[in-house]
């Protein structure tokens, strides 16, 4: 199995510097009735409310039944900020960081002693195998209940170095009301990511109202244990499942075994997840957010050691994908900016 | 990744005769507001109600929230019947069977050879790569619609032996009463089997109510592949997941991500599901459908070549697990039986 992720997740972590923090904004003004008011008034809001109109409408040609509104979001770059690091390649490396003091052979073991001295030239020439190291120390040897707490305590405590917040407050106030837009008709909402299945699940239901069978993610090989009469499941130090690029049309199709009528994302990550879902009959609706914002969150795409976003948008006009410019069709990017 | 659940069942496909027709029975008498009138009255039944009763019972000391309402059904033996061979065994054998004309190599080329003469003792000493040989020609090389398709063609089409019905008439009434009770009080019901996640997918909604994203099930590798503007996924020749034993409670956890409060089995290969579902804090329940009613049904336990119980039957009373006796419980085993 490939670790690119990984790969891309620690090099991003270690290469890209912060930038500058956002001035505020002035609460936006909210339409009674609309139930997307974070976002502005234009095509893609128009095309967005068109679709969730219709998939409702009993009798249109475009009506889809409850059991088939399934809608599947991206999380890193779609739900929440990626920048300056996916977030969870922070959480990883600060518990290797934190767990330092304990593993004093690290000092002097590779890729350990490399990982710890920062020294970037020298990063940039580990292998993949020390990025699964890393992985392997951070995530694994540990009960899938205990790496929970670890997630949460993390969230808890952990402060985003831009924004100053808890990482989970950078989510993104128009997506939220997105999803709780097709929730209120009749959609299951579900995550599918290349994020780590449980590090998504310990926050997902709190901050997105996505509970934990409805979140699709990457996997280590787990394995059930009972010990002194306590039954426990094991995260093994061995990547089981990538659920990046094509691997989220086959995650999709293991946990949900349906199509989605509706995918957002916001990479090439997330090409055949919008092609999986979009390319068939009947109504379908493709998202892509796209980061054009560099002064309330980050402008990049290609290229881009996170988030790279060429082919997806290139294709985004002959499939028919609706593509969110966050500087002008979003009102606020954060809920913390409505005060 | 081991084959021995597609051995066992291509082994008992071959071995084990079909048994004699059952009497028929006159309908069962119904309670008007009896939850569960194919139930016999009893400490089973009293149980089983007790425990659902109380779950749903705010402020009381058994109470389980509505999102951790999880049940968790083993198919094969527990849902429907599994003799004299595991239905999926007879499905691949007869898709073998059907396949044969177009492979004329298969009558000098081995494992096909032996297969088709149907000569038990040179099938006895084929080797674990035979089985995975017939589950590869059956069951992979397609995609996922196409293998769906066939199944439901089979289903539709061919007879069980015994009672010269349809497969999927061979369910059972008491346990459609039990999944519907459940869901009735806020439960979510899953099957979490050792049989093919895309066979049991054809047939869970229209059979029990159970839709496909409530499926756990073995797995083959798959791949998306998008040719000539048509995405697909499509099912590879290698077993990617095991959903039996120990791995009933992995699928359970990377699928649901939430312990079961109830789980329901027949063998011991559903005994790390009940382990994990019942030995924690709180309002758990154990179910175990006994195989006892020779006359109506099957009688078998162990030693068994299919749904062996020994072990999970002799932790039952410590574990404080509910054993079914299909006989004495159950006023009817199948829906037809009610007329």
């Amino acid at each position: 199995m490939g670790v690119g992720i990984v790969r891309r997740a620690v090099v991003a972590l270690l290469f890209v510097a912060f930038a500058v923090a956002p001035s505020a904004l002035p609460p936006p003004a909210r339409a009674q009735a609309d139930p997307l008011p974070s976002w502005n008034e234009g095509p893609t809001k128009a095309a967005i409310l068109n679709f969730i109109a219709e998939a409702v409408r009993e009798g249109g040609p475009d009506f889809v039944p409850v059991a088939e509104r399934i809608a599947t979001f991206d999380n890193d770059g779609t739900l929440w900020s990626e920048q300056p690091v996916y977030f969870q390649a922070e959480f990883a490396y600060q518990r290797f960081l934190g767990m330092a003091p304990l593993h004093p052979e690290w000092a002097t073991e590779e890729p350990y002693r490399t990982i710890l001295s920062g020294d970037r030239t020298a990063l940039a020439n580990l292998g993949e195998q020390a990025f699964t190291d890393l992985l392997t120390v951070t995530h694994a040897g540990m009960t899938v209940e205990n790496f929970d707490g670890l997630v949460r305590h993390w969230l808890a405590t952990a402060r985003h170095p831009r924004f100053d917040r808890p990482y989970d407050e950078l989510i993104y106030q128009p997506m939220l009301e997105l999803l709780a837009h097709l929730r209120a008709n009749g959609f299951k909402t579900y995550i599918v990511s290349g994020g780590g299945l449980d590090f998504m699940r310990a926050f997902a239901d709190a901050t997105y109202g996505i509970p934990p069978e409805q979140v699709i993610g990457s996997t280590v090989v787990t394995e059930f244990r009972l010990e002194d009469q306590t039954p426990a499941i094991i995260r093994l130090p061995e990547v089981d499942f990538i659920d990046d690029g094509p691997g989220k049309a086959v995650g999709i199709q293991r946990v949900i075994g349906r199509r989605p009528v509706f995918a957002a994302g916001n990479s090439d990550g997330d090409l055949q997840m919008l092609q999986w879902t979009t390319m068939e009959e009947g109504a379908r609706f493709g998202l892509i957010v796209h980061h054009t914002d560099a002064v309330r969150e980050w402008a990049y795409d290609n290229p881009s050691v996170i988030g790279q976003l060429k082919e997806a948008l290139a294709q985004a006009p002959e499939r028919g994908w609706t593509v969110v410019d966050m500087k002008t069709d979003w009102k606020v990017i954060y809920p913390f900016e409505r005060k």
